[in-house]
């Protein structure tokens, strides 16, 4: 059965090195508490209950599934409602909370780094929280005041779960074709009523009561977006003491059978003149949601590199402990009939390749987070829009570009194991179908490379990528004359002259044709994926030559810097080949009549 | 549910115009019936078999799996075992066998186009006949004049089945350490004692006798590759008529729960004294075995391109189908809600990615097949060397390239259903899922890399490279004048350059650290699988080409010239990546200490 454990050395170095994250951040009043050591006790405790807790449950909840019972009720897979309920015991859903609400008000750094072992360890079963999390979210930007104080003390208690309702059958990008209905009641509420699929955490037993978050549209509202209203409907309808009382008309018709994350009860709900509840105005329900969204885009992101994550340490074990062959220049298993395969070059590269990504994906996570962070509290206007446009460009790459990425790494992680990893009991198999609904859901990749070059790079002018252009051409001229890191500021620097390339050429040729961009966004995306990871990787080898030059004996930076190297050397010049393929434009791509597939 | 419809007029289309096989085959008394009509014929028959029989039953293979009793016997699901018997009465096992035992003696062209046809209907079905078909080779190459009297006919027929015994649990791709052992009998016959894992068709109720080809050490045997010979033990021993008698002891102890192919019984066979048969001499059980793998490498490409094939099929039927936002140029469909999502880019993108693919890899496999069954026939001994010779460097390349790709085009095809392709139902996830197991068995794509590098091209002094590489100098000699078809010539001009550019760099490399072979083995591959299909692509071109200048006004023409060069501008630029990374050779990939993973 396969193990996790938290990096947390790796997730140490990016927090308190890279970002120099407490120290920053305790400058605030908002997080004054948030001290190194409390970082890093709350850590090494995620650490513990993720792999003694969670780890153990991810093959059980991949093997039992959920289970819907004739009346509409779901079970969860064995310990996944006792798991549930340590986790809130432990006070993780609370984490980074508000205190107004019960919340311990840590920063969201600290969140992401718990919500990173916790999908690592079983992504099925963190999603749990993690679309609570979203409807928390939801409820805080555009709920009222009483809805706020009837909702969110339950949900960051974990009493209560949330999930968010948007996709129906015939519609899922296409929001604005949905047909679920609201009909304004007189006491002010709405009856809800059309069916929802693809319903994350739907339906279950770990807690008492589930706030559904769903988009309707109210009888009469103009078609399309423009139309969309968003409701609060509580499984539970609450009595006036706010606990829950009345079973309201939302159940679940089926549960879905998946590719992975068999553990999450993906459902279909129906609504029958279900009682609802209007959140913020009518007709601007989507607005809500893509704040909501966008957060829970760098979720995915995360879930993806923790699926990498926890794939590389056990292929990583394996590739030390099975012998098989030699190594091609000589043996070094002498005494055993077989080196370890770990001596294969090829082994070795899709190892590398994996830890490579893992690393810099987890600096780029972490790094936005802190920016959301400060976001939240700092006090120069210029900076906190900085961070928006930042996040405003960088979501969708993470989002995108990182869990394209992990599904590679876990397919490489599997073959490791040669036919071992084609079996299910070695796990290998469950990282690989878990992680491939991450390319999916909250926004297909696809439909994160168009919102990326449709939307976010001309966005205010494409200030957010000339300010970002410009923080990395900072970072070279600064550290070029280290020779001891002139790989990292070389390969960035062409790494972003070619970005820029591409960014001129999509300027140039989207205009005429916008069928130009879109043939091209995911090209564009990878190389923004490629360009700010490099960009990560050089700031972490500044770091790490900083700690040697320092006198650290630690051999984590050396092997820092050489794991960055191969990022460099191995990885980046993927970035030509996007490059290429993207200046080619929409004629190769649109060319064939429709009919002729 | 899915559907499958052979894609006949491309694969008439390789083998009439491309290859124009019938003509050049029934030149030769052994393939003197092998007509165009016959061809025809034959696909058009195989085209219904597969859609009305094997298709179907793919759901249901994959739902139900194989099930074990407690007495060892294996039930295969629901409806295999008639279209089996089915499949044995319309002659499909038979096609290309040996007349003196029973087959029909046509080319194996036919065969492969057949069986690309099963394996794109049903891979876990189809994988009965072709285990079979594994045994039957091996016999036919190693077997003595009455083990091929005893086994060939039934087995030819269909009566039997075989499978292949290599896997234990702690050697693979390792052979050198296998333990199962073969102690010698008065009788001239062996008992066989181990256990044998991961054997595909190992126990099941489709036939009245398995053959088990086994590799064992025979007692006193030398350690390592050397001391390995190859025996029969059937399921049932012979009575003197030859038919099936006592039940010998080999045993399937459990069957393997897997990521994919559930309908094929992957079993851990247990040997207790069986009875076997030496085929050939003592400790030469590997040459034979590597003569039958070699065979079954070229299937195991070709289950890539039949589960890419019918993923891209039921890929663009969706998206033709599928509405759901607008076209970046405006609407399409302007009596719908939305447009049908194949005029995004992006998803033409990766259906254009699949298509050209498919054809290509088609092209590659059809061509190495119609030279293996020239080598069979041909007069001239030189042009039966280069077939040797081109097999040798195209057989881990059509293993390992087409394999890889398959694994990205099936998830590109599963991502243009969003969230239904996660759901079983729609039955994209079970191509990506049985396309899996292709990367792994029949030797792992990193060990395909590494005979490519290794062994293929240095055999011989390079002379298969060398000789390829003058037929596609000569190629692009002759077309290089073609200006309709210039981005073809110019395209594999360049590609064949960089291909060069890596040889010598492995060549100049290689011999001083065998590291930078392996740690760039697998970069290698792709750019001979891109150079190739490069090569194919070109061919197919001027051959289109050709069609429209002698003036046939079919639109597949003009469609196959669209493909193609798609193909030239947006697939093939990824060599230079390719170039770049093994070029930075073994230090990067090397330098981490194993005990720093």
């Amino acid at each position: 059965m396969p193990s996790y454990n938290a990096p947390i050395r790796d997730m140490q170095f990016v927090i308190h090195e890279m970002l120099n994250a407490t120290e920053t951040l305790t400058k605030y009043a908002k997080f004054e508490d948030a001290e190194r050591d409390l970082f890093d006790a709350i850590m090494e405790e995620g650490a513990k209950f993720t792999s003694e807790v969670l780890t153990p449950l991810n093959a059980v909840g991949d093997h039992e599934g959920c289970v819907r019972h004739e009346d509409g009720s779901v079970t969860t897979p064995t310990g996944f409602k006792e798991a549930f309920k340590t986790m809130v015991e432990n006070g993780w859903l609370s984490l980074a909370q508000d205190p107004e609400y019960g919340g311990q008000g840590l920063p969201g750094l600290l969140h992401i780094a718990s919500g990173e072992m916790q999908s690592a360890a079983n992504m099925a079963f963190a999603m749990y929280p993690g679309l609570t999390n979203g409807a928390i979210k939801a409820i805080e930007i555009g709920g009222s005041d009483e809805q706020k104080r009837s909702y969110l003390p339950k949900m960051i208690q974990g009493e209560w779960t949330g999930t968010m309702n948007l996709t129906e059958p015939h519609c899922g990008t296409d929001l604005g074709m949905l047909k679920t209905k609201a009909v304004p009641q007189a006491d002010g509420s709405y009856k809800i009523s059309g069916q929802k699929i693809f319903i994350s955490a739907g339906e279950h037993d770990m807690s008492d009561n589930i706030v559904h978050l769903v988009l309707a549209r109210i009888e009469g509202a103009p078609e399309g977006v423009k139309g969309i209203s968003l409701f609060i409907v509580p499984k539970f309808t609450l009595d006036p003491d706010g606990n829950p009382a009345d079973r309201n008309t939302v159940t679940c018709g089926s549960i879905e059978e998946k590719m992975g994350i068999h553990g999450n009860s993906t459902c279909v709900m129906n609504y029958d003149d279900a009682e609802g509840y209007l959140i913020g105005e009518e007709n601007k329900g989507l607005k809500v949601m893509f704040v909501m969204m966008n957060r829970a885009r760098l979720d995915v992101g995360m879930q993806g590199l923790a699926q990498s994550e926890v794939a590389y340490q056990n292929a990583a074990a394996y590739a030390k402990d099975r012998t098989q062959g030699r190594a091609l220049t000589g043996p070094v298993n002498d005494n055993g009939p077989a080196d370890p395969i770990i001596v294969h070059p090829d082994v070795r590269r899709m190892l590398m390749e994996t830890k490579a990504f893992n690393e810099g994906a987890r600096a780029l996570i972490y790094w936005a987070t802190m920016l959301e962070d400060m976001e939240g509290v700092h006090e120069d206007e210029k900076f906190r829009e900085k961070a928006d446009d930042y996040l405003g460009l960088l979501t969708p790459v993470i989002k995108g570009y990182l869990t394209d990425m992990a599904m590679r790494t876990t397919i490489d992680c599997q073959q490791i194991f040669g036919g071992h990893g084609f079996i299910e009991e070695w796990g290998m198999s469950q990282f690989v179908r878990d992680t491939r609904i991450a390319l999916i859901y909250e926004g297909a990749n696809g439909v994160q490379a168009l919102d990326l070059v449709g939307r976010k790079l001309a966005r205010k002018g494409g200030r957010a990528l000339m300010s970002l252009n410009a923080e990395i051409d900072g970072f070279i001229a600064e550290n070029e004359s280290n020779e001891n890191i002139s790989e990292f500021t070389t390969g960035l620097k062409s790494a972003k002259a070619k970005l820029q390339d591409a960014t001129m050429w999509l300027m140039q040729n989207g205009m005429t044709n916008p069928n130009n961009a879109g043939a091209g966004s995911v090209d564009y995306m990878h190389m923004m994926g490629l360009t700010t990871l490099a960009y990560m990787w050089g700031k972490m080898a500044v770091t790490a030559q900083a700690a040697i030059d320092n006198g650290s004996n630690e051999d984590f930076y050396p092997n820092k810097l050489i794991t960055g190297r191969f990022f460099m050397a191995r990885m980046l010049p993927q970035i030509d080949a996007h490059l290429a393929k993207l200046k080619t434009g929409a004629e190769p791509v649109m060319a064939l009549d429709a009919a002729a597939f």
